[in-house]
């Protein structure tokens, strides 16, 4: 245990000194803007995805240091798509601190005098811009692993299939979750969610682990039995987490979830946890349920209807049954791997992910 | 001219086809938002840009068709600007159709049944997303150049200075442009003007020419005498039209710029145009030129004062001077490099922006 938390901290300190030494946001005019673009992946955070490049890397023996520009490559892909997620969901917060677009919408009302609608445009404004910067860093970070002696026919593999498959397929999910607040929750089908969500969370997880397999091997194979294997175990462990999530969002503190508890019933969403009280609910008592959407503030005692009715009925048992079986499934889909240490930080990154109460 | 005039159907033709046999936006969930990331790429227009790609490739006699992916990349990533573009600048309109944000959000208020406000959210939300694709799409696409014989090394290159040197000076001069709503017109400069366009207009020709440069050289060298005179005519080029398009805003016919005159004066931007204005009255004068700033409605007598305003203070002739001048410039930088066909198509363009009407 203390193991993996000296291993995760190592990863956040390689990741974090990696990006300060890279100096080209004090380039981007006007400086506010570079600002902006480092400010989400500054902000450190647990630092998984980079973990998955790196662990992936050592996993087949390959140099850990020749991995590091891909690790901060991928997670700057994650942060700049936070910073346009967080415009889109209008959050306001983000790991505690002001959101991009809420930063550059005070520099806009304090520093340039902007009235209150200019200044809610301008922060949206120079946050899209922010997260395209981002985009771009991102790509270029990755490409520079050929200064670390990757060869750079792989470099560019990598590239590619960071800017089809995994691009593609994070905005897609993000796409459907922003479509699903449009629709009546109960239409959407579980197979929609799971889709949306191995879009938004697994498919970056599977490419950080592609990708550091791929520089310790010497070549990117989707098709290779452990690059496969790899794939399982992120599509286990995305859905394992993101159903852990939902469930924290009813069941957590509040104080230590970070955010409002019901916020998935006030947005309407259609979490994995409602999917299953619809279907565990007898015809007659959906409307119990569907009574405690979009409600404009959840009081204790609402909570604790919701959480009775969830727990009654079967559906919190059912999820926790579910994550419980992601959590197996992506450990046992480790089983193929070579047996050494960082399968091991990977099978307890499960079991963390099970017991955190963020 | 007529020579000129069939090449650039011929570029057209080879970028729509090129386009057209992608199929990926078909795998991009849900289906509107890969026609989205179609849209705008799939529209046309003048095809200037993947123009100079596949001119500066023959002007040095490389292979036109392994330019053919990097002209289609630039041609998209002129796009998904033009796309987030298009939601910051709220315009409703692109080459006389729906922008996309509009598109997104009908479709949101007409199939999906969403209120007013919630289908505009969703069509800024989609068409961030929609640019975010295809951001990723251009640099996937300039990357395959690989595919037709281009050395990797080369091709990852080309990728990196997309997603550094392009990729920022171009979203700084839109977030310089951006910036520039909120002061004082009188108070930027002439130097923050002319370096906003030249990162919003001249980055992306520089870095169109020196593709096609790259490709048929077999190295990217930005310090290469070639290379240098490519970036002249660029910057030069790219100034010369936006001063054209300042005075056309003002001057030309409505019909044909395809939006309202003196839109720059609406939201007091400031054109060289208004800069030379400024300059050139006298003190007392100013608030003549001020007092036709953010007009709800300019009609034809505005108008008329307007153009008789910058006119009798030589403003208009300066502008006129400087894109003579300008152009001039963008020719001579072209002296240095091989005398053919297609220097003569580099040269013709700066003389076809000159007439243009819109």
């Amino acid at each position: 245990m203390n193991e993996f938390k000296d291993e995760l901290r190592r990863v956040g300190e390689e990741i974090g000194s990696f990006l300060k030494e890279d100096a080209f946001p004090q380039t981007i005019r006007p400086g506010i803007l570079g600002d902006a673009v480092r400010d989400y992946p500054g902000r450190g955070g647990k630092r998984i995805r980079p973990a998955l490049v790196l662990w992936a890397c050592e996993l087949f023996g390959g140099d850990r240091e020749q991995a590091i520009p891909a690790a901060a490559a991928v997670e700057i892909y994650h942060n700049w798509t936070l910073v346009h997620d967080d415009i889109i969901d209008r959050d306001e917060l983000r790991r505690g601190k002001p959101s991009t677009h809420v930063t550059l919408r005070d520099h806009a009302a304090t520093r340039l005098g902007a009235a209150p609608e200019q200044a809610q445009a301008f922060g949206e404004s120079f946050a899209i811009l922010a997260g395209d910067i981002q985009q771009g860093w991102a790509v270029e970070r990755l490409a520079s692993v050929a200064d670390r002696g990757v060869d750079p026919a792989l470099a560019l593999t990598l590239v590619r299939a960071m800017q089809t498959k995994l691009n593609r397929e994070l905005i897609s999910g993000e796409a459907l979750d922003v479509e699903f607040e449009l629709l009546d929750p109960a239409t959407v089908s579980e197979a929609d969610v799971m889709g949306m969500i191995n879009g938004k969370t697994g498919a970056i997880m599977e490419f950080a682990l592609h990708c550091g397999a791929a520089v310790a091997k010497g070549v990117y194979d989707p098709k290779d039995p452990d690059f496969r294997a790899l794939s399982r175990y992120a599509a286990n462990l995305a859905a394992a987490f993101q159903l852990q999530d939902d469930m924290l969002g009813v069941f957590g503190d509040e104080k230590v979830f970070g955010k409002p508890l019901c916020s998935d019933f006030q947005e309407a969403k259609p979490t994995m946890l409602y999917l299953e009280a619809v279907r565990h609910l007898p015809a007659g008592r959906r409307s119990e349920l569907d009574a405690f959407l979009r409600l404009p503030h959840y009081s204790e005692s609402d909570i604790a209807a919701i959480r009775a009715l969830l727990t009654d009925c079967g559906a919190a048992g059912a999820v926790r049954d579910s994550i419980a079986a992601l959590s197996e499934c992506a450990k046992k889909s480790l089983q193929p791997l070579p047996d050494n240490r960082w399968r091991g930080m990977l099978a307890t990154l499960v079991e963390q992910m099970l017991v955190r109460s963020v």
